[in-house]
Formats: structure tokens, C-alpha cells, sequence
């Protein structure tokens, strides 16, 4: 991608060709040639979307709630986006079943954006392309970006980390599940939803989960509150675009958003530090001097720091 | 840790002590001070074990299935490990309630040793800290290594590509969660195994899995069987342990388990490599100069890109 290639697919996506926007974000995701040149001339516009992540275990009902979510904020924004992030997936742009008969619906709509996204290939991992692919619709003057997740894995919770406000969408019923949200999923929520509230034991899970908050340690003065939903009825849902509304407003004052955008720059620095040291690296090293440590470790005739010391000491 | 210390620590986990082997564990695990003086200590005696990595959807019986191959080889090998790891956890040592159950019963057994790791604080990744805690095992004179994970993604895929033989475990009438199972995981799967096999379904689950199989192209000469088990029975058991010892015959012979470990040397030198240039980068680039860059990047002053060529200008 030249100069003059990467300014006309800027210029086109800034226009809100959807196809010179898909392939801006594959550019960037994959970290291909002009990836760095795109980044330069949209970071200064970056910063104003809104972005909502929305997690929790499969089964839970997560694509038709990020469809009503959609449906409610095309009423205030001009352009919206639904990231969809599946680690388990390998291909990007693609999607699974569900998601691509309902993205199909989506295609129809113009100022609707989806992208997904899968784990491979990623420069700097998974999480780092995602902050990459919000901070271009960002740009491009995506006014809200709901980044969805399938899973509840560590790659999950760091994905959706980004995120100005973090739904953990949960349904009644997980049974012995509750037991991998407890671990780690919780504490990065902001709003929690019991959604299919209309099946039985909603009040229980509802209860258990508030129990858990009490238990919890207080990491912010921010309580997650728990909303109930049906996303196939769309009860619940005005309650829950409120209910982020309040925690983007408490952390807008409460200085919690600067907090996590100053986190997700720390972040993104780190990373293109460590992979800019080790492009230098591999070429003081030299691919021949790294291939022959690497035979000798794995005949064991020496060990992986001794194999470092000696490829570092010059 | 001083050398004295890691000595005697060394010298107790060598003698069988569980204990001093949990610590030794937890040291290498977390790289704490000491870590590396250990490895090199006991790198010389890796690569002996035979490591079976077993994966794949939740609630398909993997832990059950677990428990009767640790029986199963118990006949065979004089010291046996199970290495549990899963990505949704935050705590290492620990493990959900079902496997804390299963794990009171096995800690009775002096020849078996259980290991739960999680997702967090591991310098280079779970992976990576997946392959130190097998490599000290198997110094220590563990014969077989079963690495069991939880769940599909793209994290537990590379923390079972690290063993000798992979065991992709599915049970009949997934339904959709076929989908996840074809995304990424089937290529790796050297041995997969339709456990509960009684239940209705089973012909159809192993004639997909099959046809998968036949679409996917073929990576190497070896077709991955399909093994029919009922864990909860040990119906199918010796055929899936006489399926583990077939792979094995096979990647011994056709070179598969070299180039497996080879890659695993290598991808152990480069982390190391790169986590010691971060460390000495560190110390150059200074704190307060990183983080004076990170937060004019997040007030959009500058884009990352330019704050590292700053950075790294001198």
C-alpha cells in the first residue's frame, strides 16, 4: 500500500464506503504494509465514540441483545458499529452460523458497521487488534462501537477491557457456570444483565449475582447494577441503555474513563515497543545464529537462558 | 530463593516430596527469583516424558476422562502428573469445585501428582508457563504428562500444541458447538475421542467428525483416529490408550515429535529473548520517560507509532 493508495482508501472510508472501510480495518487488524501510516493519520480523531463491550457465556443470548442495542442507539448516533471478537474462531471478517444470518439483516442498514474478528494473526494479540479496529471506526466517525465477545476466557476479558462500559450478559439456569463468571469476568463488569428474565430462576440468579458483588472487593466506588432483559421481547432494554448511560456519565466525572483510555495507551505503546525491539533483534541476531540455539536447546545440549546469554553477548 | 535454598527445594522435590514439588512448581510457574537457576538445573533432564494433551468443549467429560487415562497409565509408569489448565480462572493452585472433589480423592494417591494452573501473572503467556511446569516434571521423573484445558480457544489450543500426542474430546449432539470444535481446534487433534458414547447421536457426531476430517488437508501422513468412550464406564479405554501409543510410535518414527519439540525450543528462546530486551529496554527508556509518552498519547498529542520512535531515539 503506497502513500497515495492508503490517502485514497482513507478518503473513501471517510466517506462511508463500507467496502474501503472493511478493507482499512483488515490493513490495520493485520498489521499490513501502511497499517502504521493509517494509524498516524487517524489517531488525533480517535477518542470520541463511545464504546460498550458485551460479554458473558455462550448461550446467553448475546447476539440478539447486541442487535437490540444496535436498533436503540441508531435513534442517537449517525454511524454505528457491532464488533463482533470470537477467539475461537480463526477466520476474520467471516462469523459463525448465527451471526451471519443476522449480520445479513444488518448489511441492509447503511449506517449500521459490523465487523468480526478471530485470533489468529494478530500482531501484539487479539486485544490489540481490537483497540486498533475501535480506534479506526473511532475515527471514521462511529459514534458508538459495541465490541462483542464470545466466551468468558482470559482473551475475552482483555478484548472487552477496552471498553468505555463492560456488559457481563448472564441468563438464569447457568447452573455450576455462575462458577466461571465468578473467576475474573466479574470484577471487569459494569453493568451486569440476567437476560431471558422471563425464565425461571431469574430471581435467583439475580440474587446470587448481587451476592457475589457484596463479596466482591470494592475495586471502584461504582456498583455494577443488575438489569433484567429479554432480548427477543426487548423488555429490559430502555433499563439497560440507562443503565450504561449512568455508568458513562459516573465514569466521565469520576475520571474513571481518562483512567482506562490512559491504560489502554500504556498498553498499546508497550506492545509496539516490545515488537519493534524484537524486529531489530532478529536482525542483530541473525536467523541463522537463532536457528542453531534453538537445535541445540532442543537436543538439550543447553537450556533456553544459556541459549539468550549467548545470543545477546556481543 | 538463594542457591542454597533452591538446592535443598531441588533436592526434596527429586525425592518425591510433594510439597517441595508444589513450590518448586509455583517458582517456575511465576517466575519468581530462582526460577531460572532451577530450569537450568534441571533442563539437562527434560524431554523423557511422554506429555498427552487433552482438550475440548465444556461438559464433555474431559476431567472424568482424565481421571481413568491417569488410572490407566498408573499400571505403566511409575510417577504420573495431570496438569489442569484453565484460562477463566485467576488463581493458580486452586481449581473450580469439581475439580477440587476429584483432586481430594487423587491427592490420596502418592505416585499421581495434580496441578491446576490459571490464566494470570505468567510472564510470556499460559502456554509458555504450561511448558516450564511440564518440563520440571518430567526432570523430576514423571512418565506421562496429561495436560488437560478447559473450554476451546485460541489460548488452551497453544497450551495443548505443547504435548507429544493431542486428544480433542466431543461428545454426541454438540449441535451448533460443532462449529467451534472445526474452527482451529480439529487441526490439531492427533487422537479424537467422541466420549459418552452411549448417548443417542454418537454414529452421527463420529461420521461428522469424520467428514471434517476428510475436508481438512491433511497437514501430515497421520489420520486421526476416532476413538468411541464412555468415561463414566471406561468402555473404549484401552483403545483410546492403545490409539495415544499408536501417535506416539508414529511421531517418534516420523520425526513428528522432533519437530514438535523443536518448535517448542524455539518458541521458549524467542519469549525469553524478547522478555530480556523488555527487561533492559526498561531500564533504558526509564519510567518516568514512558510514562510521560503513554500520556500524551492518551490525550491524543501524539500516536503511539511516533511516541516509540521517540522512545527508542537516541
Amino acid at each position: 500500500m503506497t502513500t497515495t493508495v492508503a490517502g485514497d482508501l482513507l478518503a473513501r472510508a471517510r466517506g462511508g464506503d463500507k467496502r474501503s472501510i472493511a478493507r482499512l480495518l483488515s490493513v490495520v487488524e493485520n498489521d499490513e504494509p501502511g497499517a502504521a501510516d493509517a494509524m498516524r493519520a487517524l489517531y488525533p480523531e480517535t477518542g470520541r465514540a463511545q464504546v460498550i463491550g458485551i460479554t458473558g457465556p455462550p448461550g446467553g443470548g448475546k447476539s440478539t441483545l447486541v442487535n437490540r442495542l444496535a436498533g436503540a442507539y441508531r435513534e442517537s448516533s449517525a454511524r454505528i458499529a457491532v464488533v463482533a471478537v470470537d477467539p475461537s474462531s480463526p477466520f476474520s471478517g467471516g462469523a459463525i452460523l448465527g451471526d451471519r444470518i443476522r449480520m445479513r439483516d444488518r448489511f441492509l442498514d447503511e449506517r449500521l458497521f459490523i465487523r468480526s474478528m478471530a485470533s489468529r494473526g494478530h500482531a501484539g494479540g487479539l486485544s490489540r487488534a481490537t483497540v486498533r479496529v475501535v480506534n479506526v471506526l473511532d475515527a471514521l466517525g462511529v459514534g458508538v462501537v459495541l465490541v462483542e465477545t464470545v466466551g468468558v476466557g482470559q482473551e475475552e476479558v482483555d478484548v472487552v477491557r477496552v471498553a468505555d462500559t463492560v456488559c457481563l450478559v448472564t441468563v438464569p439456569g447457568l447452573g455450576d457456570d455462575i462458577q466461571a463468571i465468578k473467576a475474573g469476568v466479574l470484577e471487569i463488569a459494569d453493568v451486569i444483565v440476567v437476560n431471558k428474565a422471563d425464565r425461571p430462576g431469574a430471581d435467583e440468579t439475580a440474587r446470587d449475582l448481587a451476592q457475589m458483588l457484596r463479596l466482591g472487593k470494592g475495586r471502584t466506588a461504582w456498583v455494577p447494577p443488575i438489569v433484567r432483559t429479554s432480548a427477543q421481547t426487548g423488555d429490559g432494554l430502555p433499563e439497560l441503555v440507562a443503565a450504561i448511560a449512568k455508568h458513562g456519565a459516573w465514569s466521565e466525572e469520576s475520571g474513571e474513563r481518562e483512567r482506562r483510555r490512559r491504560e489502554a495507551a500504556r498498553a498499546e505503546v508497550e506492545s509496539l515497543l516490545r515488537e519493534e525491539l524484537v524486529r531489530r533483534l532478529a536482525g542483530r541476531v541473525g536467523a541463522d545464529r537463532l536457528d542453531a540455539a534453538v537445535a541445540r536447546v532442543a537436543d538439550r545440549a543447553i537450556d533456553p537462558y544459556a541459549a539468550v546469554d549467548e545470543l545477546l553477548r556481543e
